[in-house]
């Protein structure tokens, strides 16, 4: 018997970005934002809830260091340089909002333009560079 | 008055993971591991369907350039070095599947482990060399 293909994975659970200053990463996702903070390593990362999803905040300095011979969780090394991307999914009737909430809170909108789809999507750059957007999920639906 | 602030996101739209070699990405996450291709554009990013979200594959070469003058869509420059992180939400059940379809595709699991709530994580590598885990919802509820 030929075993079974597991189905396609149908949610992210985890998405991945690179910050050198955590506590300024806290600040913007956490505090500007406004996501819930599920915990904290000072010095390795932060992660915040989205809704099902978490989205990780990582040093690759402190996650590019392999687990030593006596760690007790064998994490794989990872880590990356350069601005990153991530979206979150926003209900089009709430962009307006999100644009006025970042720009009173000093934050520059970088881009914010409809697809040929019709779909809006609002973008700026978290403390770290990192490219992060607001976009209506009709975008891929 | 003052403005409302928005309510925090409460899903994640798009996950950015980078890779130079597209085809490659294609056959790994549409083949293996059995997405289905939202769109690609050949040198620049492959799209998959993960649900209610889309990972989003780059080549970062064609990312980190920014839009040109006469660009249709201003879409923000981006684009990573390194093993960047994401993880499937798998309900642990499928989780031994998922192990044995993985290395009879030949591919290596790098870690397989509890973590001290219980729930397991499984660890692989993409072709680029990004660490892609399969995880139990439950290790974040």
């Amino acid at each position: 018997m030929t075993p079974a293909v597991p189905p396609p994975p149908d949610a992210t659970l985890e998405s991945a970005l690179y910050a050198s200053d955590l506590a300024a990463a806290e600040a913007f996702y956490g505090g500007v934002i406004g996501l819930g903070i599920i915990t904290r390593q000072p010095g390795r990362h932060v992660f915040f809830r989205v809704g099902a999803s978490v989205l990780l905040v990582f040093d690759p300095e402190a996650t590019r260091r392999p687990p030593g011979p006596g760690a007790s969780l064998p994490v794989p090394p990872h880590g990356g340089d350069g601005a990153g991307h991530y979206c979150f999914a926003v209900p089009e009737a709430e962009l307006d909002g999100w644009r006025d909430h970042l720009t009173r809170a000093g934050i520059a909108i970088e881009a914010d333009f409809r697809w040929p789809g019709g779909a809006r999507s609002l973008y700026v750059r978290d403390p770290a560079g990192n490219s992060v957007e607001f976009a209506d999920p009709a975008l891929w639906s």
